[in-house]
């Protein structure tokens, strides 16, 4: 039985939860806060992120979202990912970086640190400039991801992929901190809708983090 | 033909320098300076960093050095550098990732800016601290990459890979700036002069970024 390694806002473990979710594959979930930097969870992963998956009874240890990704893709056959031409899959991956870098750098990690780490762990207040700065960089984000979905049926092409699921992980998180505007993003919001009704999306919107409340909208799929 | 936008010391343009070199691809260099933002590399890159390869014959641009290597490891099957088992590529593109990220963000990245940057872009001189602060984080990556060969041929396992040639790369651009001290690391002293006599090697090292000059060891394969 695989574990997973991940606490309920971690945007990494959800990119990797809704791939399981679409590939049926199950695992159990193991709660771990990585800003405890817990001995023995370095020891897995020097690099002291989430999501580390292991599977004891066969020895294996899986590091770093993407590469998760990957071995998930290149094992289980249901529900490709990463498929299409060669060109196809660059494009899937050119996308699935800019949401795990740009988007995480630009307005996830800014929300996270801000709403929860200084709320869990540090016990001061967010500062109400760095809040409106990722905020405003979450617009320019939906103004991309509008443009992309007026050209193509999903955003990095004709079908759905990890570009995708990676997109809700980050946008999700964004959204339960409450740092997303839907207004004026009717193409993102529609695209958004379809994914939180997938069978896939449902556990990871009824999860809560503590005492971090989200907002009324955050889990409804008619949330405009 | 396929054209690459970079310049001499990014180290995510060299990592795939040496996969093409090792395959064999041929390419064209074109300088690219991304602090600068030019609006046609944005138009290009909404991302704004190097590497892109385009290739306009085929109407092809390919983005994100990751992207990029998955890409031509998928099309050139000559030395496959993400090979093995599933199991084999997770920790293939786990190092991979490790140097991207972490070696970069801890050594390369403020290396990159105090010698690089504050003398090309802000004409400004580099803090003592800063330097000395990544030469310690160096001197704990390569204390990591000798336990790694100390239990492996390679970073990742028993044959070459990119999870080495990702490193190499940007042990180099370190290299370069002066941020590594070779004294007391063997095993990737050795490790790394084995790379730097590969002929996949050689043009980078024989390269110069404009008026910032590398130490004398810096091209020399016997460098100890």
């Amino acid at each position: 039985m695989w574990l997973m390694f991940q606490f309920p806002l971690c945007p990494f473990s959800r990119k990797i939860r809704l791939l399981l979710g679409e590939k049926g594959v199950g695992y159990e979930l193991v709660r771990e806060s990585p800003w405890q930097r817990r001995d023995e969870f370095i020891d897995m992963n020097p690099a002291g992120q989430t999501p580390v998956m292991a599977d004891d009874s066969r020895n294996l240890v899986l590091i770093d979202s993407q590469a998760i990704c990957e071995y998930f893709e290149e094992t289980e056959e249901k529900s490709p990912m990463i498929s299409g031409t060669a060109q196809n899959r660059a494009e899937i991956r050119r996308l699935t970086t800019w949401f795990d870098q740009q988007f995480y750098g630009d307005v996830v990690a800014p929300l996270m640190n801000e709403k929860m780490r200084k709320r869990l762990v540090d016990r001061t207040s967010p500062d109400a400039k760095m809040l409106r700065e990722a905020m405003k960089n979450a617009v320019s984000h939906l103004d991309y991801t509008d443009y992309l979905l007026d050209h193509r049926n999903w955003l990095a092409g004709a079908t759905l992929s990890l570009a995708d699921l990676t997109a809700a992980a980050h946008i999700s998180v964004a959204d339960y901190l409450g740092g997303i505007d839907w207004r004026g993003h009717d193409l993102t919001s529609r695209w958004y809708a379809g994914l939180k009704s997938r069978p896939s999306f449902r556990p990871l919107l009824g999860e809560r983090m503590e005492v971090i409340v989200p907002p009324a909208h955050y889990d409804k799929v008619d949330f405009l």
